[in-house]
């Protein structure tokens, strides 16, 4: 397997059955992307998962342990695909995964809508920087910025691929839990499971959770908080089952 | 000071020094209001606070504690308004704390429009009920059912009587937190702050408490989870210095 200068093999659990391509420079995954892996409802003897955002394909690599439902991942850009592309290859997961290079706006010819049973996304998190940020580092600004994609051009295109009665997961910041509601309505995907992960105790919440399904019943669960260190900065018992499996 | 035949005295305070009149029959104060009470924010020397759905009046009542700013409720059941304007008396407030006997839906005519600082309510949970259970108990039924008011009326009226910067603080069962972040943006009550009021560790949270400013910037707070009980089902640290001061 051909390696940029930039690139590195991570193992991707513990058991170190499974390796993925990262990048410092290009794309890292980051504790995000495993906690929306593990949240996610998906089906699982059959089916097939669309993941938006897909960046090094860390979340297909992760689902593909808890499924055999196809899992086609999107990413916009071409270097970040090829790392995932790779990965893939690599894992020898070609049959279960696909990875498409494409824009998340723009996938309607190419997959069709209402096709998928579930659909997962980690998108970018923040608005668009200012030009002198902007310029720092093309790669992580897209993977981190609402350049090429804003969160209402995410939920659009998880509510078109979507079908009826499937579901929707995402993970983001606090900040945005009134915007996420606001544009699930909008899209007919009524948010049925909400988590909040915790840094520590005592402290706000960094980061949410979330679950709808497409024009399901309005009904919400707010499950138990998940906390991620301890005191002493070590992980969590639940926290750790969940990063190393 | 005359009881009805089905009310008690209890007290409101560890300290015993506030009472307030319930009645198994037609109001009693539960740990929603409590917390709520606790929640929202209040001014300390000046301003004006509106309570709405105030029952009998248990939330103009733990406010006095932490506020010198006059303080209005208003409850629709006439029975219940009287609990609520007598144990104001009776705990000599009549100088701090109003009680109206009205609808929430029709309060501009006497509260004018825009002028509090702070609205808190602890409005009904439930859809409306069947007409079997309807007639099983009024008081109890207008109180937790949307008989005379939906969520919509609720939030409406906090709207309207509102300043531009002030706050809304509302408690609400989770089910209902994607309707309540809608309604609260439909109305310009931004939601800024929101915890989640867990009965036991590793359960699903049975309480939400949040706070909106009129006309705010959008931007999101998820605060450390409350926990009410232990384990052995004693109250928490947290719950017990909250409900005892």
């Amino acid at each position: 397997m051909k390696l940029h200068d930039d690139e590195r093999l991570d193992y991707l659990l513990a058991d170190e059955s499974m390796k993925i391509i990262q990048s410092t420079t290009a794309f890292s995954f980051s504790l995000d992307a495993v906690l929306l892996a593990h949240f996610a409802y998906v089906p699982i003897k059959r089916g097939n998962i669309l993941d938006l955002c897909t960046g090094n394909g860390v979340i297909p690599l992760l689902l593909s342990r808890r499924t055999r439902a196809t899992i086609t991942g999107v990413e916009i850009q071409d270097r970040i695909f090829g790392m995932a592309k790779r990965s893939v290859e690599m894992n020898h997961l070609d049959e279960q995964i696909s990875i498409i290079h494409g824009d998340l706006k723009e996938m309607q010819p190419i997959l069709g809508q209402s096709s998928f049973d579930v659909v997962t996304c980690n998108p970018p998190y923040f608005p668009t920087p200012s030009k002198s940020e902007h310029n720092h580092n093309e790669y992580l600004t897209i993977a981190r910025h609402e350049v090429c994609c804003t969160l209402e051009d995410v939920v659009k295109a998880c509510k078109l691929h979507v079908r009826p009665g499937g579901k929707v997961s995402m993970v983001h910041r606090p900040g945005r839990l009134a915007d996420i509601i606001s544009l699930f309505r909008k899209y007919k995907l009524e948010p049925k499971r909400l988590q909040f992960v915790y840094p520590k105790k005592g402290r706000e919440a960094n980061m949410l959770l979330i679950e709808g399904t497409r024009d399901g019943k309005a009904d919400m669960k707010i499950l138990p908080p998940l906390y991620i260190y301890e005191e002493d900065g070590t992980y969590t018992e639940e926290a750790e089952e969940i990063i190393y499996g």
